[in-house]
């Protein structure tokens, strides 16, 4: 039992070095650590299951810091609570270059952080992720081995952000009765009071969407205690809403904007020291408090052991894949499945969208692979991302492997990140292409982490056809391509799909986009080949002695290319062309590679039914693009095509124009 | 009065357009025009305030059609009711190239289409900035000259996406008493049930967000008039859930989600045509329907006259003020005014950073353009967004110009885009360049449509410093400017903001977004030059002859170029510098300009602290560029563009290794 004063003292150690560190820094958010100080000490010294000798023990509780300006709060916490990783040192390098204790707290940078948050709502998101892999592993491994609760703090501009909607929207749809969401209620945000912007009541609003809610005095930790213990026996996910003053303790400053991302300075500094009677000098946390913070990160020792012994007894077989699939390893058979797999499409080249292509590999991938969890944003008969294998997971089945994410694309993305940062499963969404923009944040954030998942772009170019430029990627393909370390696949036909999706699973440490057709599509690769030509990031798929002309195209338009190569070897002209399915894998072969591919032809033409941004790496400034140089417009397929002037003819006739 | 049986003929007028023309162009979404027929017929024939004859009348009610698939029945609605440029030859070139009709209502296709619609969500948005512009005109012209509704109906995809949280939360907030939502509750989506994946209360949504909630039977017209006519007394906004049944009349498709988006074929059609009593052929009306819809089209020509007359009456300088605001053309005196501050700066350029500069010269446009309607997305004090003349705007008082949007960014950029298409108002946003992908989507459809809103992004690159990479922007001027129709301006000193604010205001027909910096910038243009030289996209800053490097650069890095080409002087190596703050009005220069721009010299270097695809257009694919590989760091931004290798010393590091 910690007694009401040692609770004060460790409450209060947190905003002390949260204060100090914004203050050498000479940046930062002293206000939500001090503020919510007293609600992060309540869960992690009595309810948080977590060993920080043990920080990727699989059935942890997951701790989110949604509103992760407040990064001090939690590189707190894990210092105090011994995370071997997170010295004081490291607490005094709070915001400097090569730190682990970067402004926002940025997952992999030390153990203990669960994801990157800062950009709002996101941590929301990823929880809600978080508590669906944990209810769907419990379902296929059992209580023994999968049963944590996840939980996540998050501050007014959380809930402002409209991902904060669709997350909990979700989360009470599907009864995630393992998942609770701390509101620190403070009444700031940077304007000025929230009444500046918002009056929103949200107790009513997560009622509205089946949640079990609870209100709290914020700095009363047995209030705290008793909401959580309710929590862990609800049968729906449960909010708690702390009110709390922003900067607790400050006091000329608490309770003001002034504290939220500004250093207190050292005045107001002293002042705090006096009015929370805390005598240690800036970074020295006193012996007692250290003592119990450290007593708390030992509290669930046995409970880890204990379940270390349950896996150790666990049937080998299910132990192997437990620990196999959060290893994030692959089945051995995997490669060997798409190769057999490849070579059955050789034997008869199918002229399909790529669309279908991908449900046709996803059907071979999903019949070995039993960690994937597809999806969609309410487009699954357009997506094709449910095969065979998949069942729908509902609120109260979760033996499936298919969710119907809603009409919530950014929900999906940032609730995909959570899943993969969990650990066990394999995410992989449906949605149009055009609809990336409503989850780019998170795509982005799963790009920064470095984390697998797969997004399934479907409809991806003016081949939308009918639906008109407001759901026709133009600038698309462009704009992903333009986030670091997400791996954009536009495959041409049904092999170089089939070789994509090999890769994306096979990216650990990278997340993927595939962006694939609505129409048909004749095969472009028709023999055989053992090697994954698509992992080179482009490959000449036809070569010619002495090309005059090089066309590159990806996707759809490679069929384009291919057809062109052949009229102008009709004309006399010897053409090759270059398949690009990944930009950013071709990026990084061997200068030689590069520039083989690259070639000497003189004549350079790009082919893209999108803008030319990021082509000229391939045909330079001053080579041919045929692509889109607006947006699209409402028609059939085949008409705007023509009428964009992405066709055989175009290529030939530029070819033709620019040999001559 | 209209009777039940005529009102029932009036909504199957609609019913049997929309599926005839879904039909004819085997493509589109006959559910939604069938099941909402009853509420438009309710709105449109009794209520709404318009006039085909003047659908470009400023104080009509607007109407959205947020759920912008069933775009047929708009289109149905603005021919039966008379807009002379919607035909029956129209309606039958449905989704076809080069009609009016497209796939999804664009705006600006034809008179009515009020907004362009189709990405989920985006209408509400809209709706809740038309309201606001109302209520802003009303509290400023009086409501003589503004008063008028706002409409929007939206389906069950609009209520799950994120944006309608946002978009709903302010409306509720700011107590937008003039906007009404309904709500074409029919359960179905394209998965399947609502059930697979949503069980959200809306009702009692809405009332946590303090709307006025009624729920009707959507077929039963008393109801949804009563309903309407509740509404208009509210005051607050009035949600209105109307339990409908999608694909109504089609007896054996109605209720599912295969009357959604797919046509219903002849055999259906036909079974509806019996089930509803309907002997008409395809797109013909019976007179009698006819009639009455074009007299329902003629229900507010004596309101419409009676405006003009007030308008006419009205007192000079304020209707000629009114006027000008809604033709969209600035005050007479805004180039003079903008060129006198150009001459101000040169007398002591400035060393401030551009967000800074971007507030100095709203404040001179501010003091003349009355028009401007400010704000930020919670980031007030650093966005620098709100000048002396600029009075928060409250629930109870519109006197001001400044809306505290909340932590909604996607929620403001879509209430922007419905405050520009109301006309009488331009508005400008704020806040960090990071966040532009929360509201992408929105800013994709200002291109599309071709408005007047402008996007003030600050702290556009590592120069972030301490809050790290998930604040830093590195792909997002790439990802804007691959946007058709975007200006995106990234201003290199106080000169370049003045004159990129200048560009962006008088576009009347484009959206602009100006990257703006936190870190001080010393002065790039020192000398007054009269001719706003950011128009040309990009122009030489220093020119020298027989130039061995042309340096390209933009915003912030302009400052490095420039003392790099000082230190390559002083080491006999001539280099030039190119300022390039906006690549869209570069591109449409003439071909002498950009050739003479790009310059002859065998050495080219780009520098932005940014990815460098788009760059090649300037420096080749064997130019060298000096920009970002990958995502930011946490630290103060000295550090973090050291680190990078973003430098002078990197500049003539560069420009030495390929002079030799």
């Amino acid at each position: 039992m910690i007694s009401r004063e040692k609770h004060d003292r460790m409450a209060n150690a947190i905003r002390f070095l949260s204060m100090d560190a914004v203050e050498k820094a000479n940046s930062g958010h002293p206000g939500l650590p001090m503020g919510a100080a007293d609600v992060a000490t309540v869960l992690f010294s009595r309810y948080l299951k977590f060993d920080p000798k043990a920080p990727l023990w699989a059935d942890r509780d997951r701790f989110v810091l949604s509103a992760g300006h407040g990064s001090m709060l939690l590189y707190s916490l894990l210092y105090l609570t011994g995370y071997e990783d997170m010295t004081i040192e490291d607490i005094k390098q709070f915001r400097q270059l090569g730190s682990k204790t970067a402004g926002h707290p940025e997952y992999g940078h030390a153990s203990g952080i669960e994801t990157t948050t800062g950009p709002l709502g996101q941590g929301i998101g990823n929880a809600v992720g978080m508590a669906i892999a944990e209810r769907k592993l419990e379902e296929e491994f059992g209580s023994d081995l999968q049963n944590h609760f996840t939980y996540v703090l998050c501050g007014d501009g959380c809930l402002m952000e409209g991902i904060s909607h669709e997350a909990i929207a979700l989360a009470g749809h599907l009864k995630l009765s393992k998942l609770v969401l701390f509101w620190d209620n403070n009444n700031i945000t940077i304007d000025g009071a929230v009444s500046l912007s918002d009056s929103t009541d949200q107790i009513a609003r997560f009622k509205a969407v089946h949640w079990n809610t609870i209100e709290v005095d914020g700095h009363d930790p047995e209030q705290i205690a008793a909401a959580i213990e309710a929590a862990q026996k609800s049968d729906r996910p449960t909010f708690i809403a702390c009110k709390t003053t922003i900067g607790f303790g400050a006091p000329n400053k608490a309770g003001t904007h002034k504290v939220h991302g500004s250093p207190l300075g050292a005045e107001e500094i002293a002042a705090t020291r006096k009015a929370l009677n805390w005598e240690s000098p800036a970074f020295e946390t006193p012996a007692d408090v250290l003592d119990a913070w450290r007593a708390a990160g030992t509290r669930s020792v046995d409970a880890r052991k204990a379940w270390e012994g349950r896996l150790a007894a666990t049937e080998t077989t299910k132990k192997s894949e437990f620990t196999r699939r959060f290893a994030g390893e692959l089945v051995g058979n995997f490669d060997e499945a798409i190769d057999a797999y490849k070579k059955k499409l050789a034997e008869n080249p199918p002229t399909v969208a790529t669309r279908k292509a991908s449900e046709d590999a996803l059907e071979v991938i999903n019949g070995i692979l039993p960690e994937t969890l597809g999806g969609s944003a309410d487009l699954t008969p357009s997506n094709n991302t449910k095969t065979s294998q998949m069942k729908s997971i509902t609120p109260t089945d979760f033996s499936g492997r298919y969710m119907h994410w809603g009409i919530r694309e950014h929900g999906m993305a940032a609730a995909m990140n959570g899943v993969a940062l969990h650990g066990g499963l394999i995410p992989y969404s449906g949605g149009f292409m055009i609809f990336s923009d409503y989850c780019r944040p998170s795509i982005r954030l799963a790009a920064l982490m470095g984390i697998r998942v797969i997004h399934v772009l479907t409809h991806d170019s003016i081949g939308v056809g009918e639906d008109g430029p407001t759901h026709e990627p133009v600038e698309h393909m462009a704009a992903l391509r333009a986030i670091p370390n997400l791996l954009m696949f536009r495959p041409a036909d049904a092999v170089e799909t089939a070789e994509c999706w090999q890769l994306a699973l096979e990216s650990q440490h990278r997340p993927s986009g595939l962006a694939l057709t609505r129409q048909n599509l004749a095969p472009a690769r028709l023999e055989y080949v053992a090697e994954n030509l698509s992992a080179l990031g482009a490959y000449e798929l036809i070569s010619t002695a002495d090309a005059k002309v090089s066309i590159f195209a990806s996707g759809s338009e490679v069929e384009l290319a291919v057809k062109a190569a052949a009229e102008l070897k009709g004309k006399g002209i010897a053409a090759r062309v270059v398949s690009v399915p990944c930009v950013e894998l071709f990026d990084e072969q061997s200068d030689e590679y590069k520039k083989s591919v690259l070639g000497t032809a003189p004549v350079k033409i790009g082919v893209e039914a999108a803008v030319r941004q990021g082509w000229d790496q391939f045909i330079g400034a001053d080579g041919t693009f045929i692509g889109m140089r607006s947006f699209g417009a409402s028609g059939p397929a085949k008409d705007l095509f023509k009428h964009f002037g992405i066709t055989v003819e175009a290529i030939v006739a530029a070819a033709e124009a620019k040999v001559s």
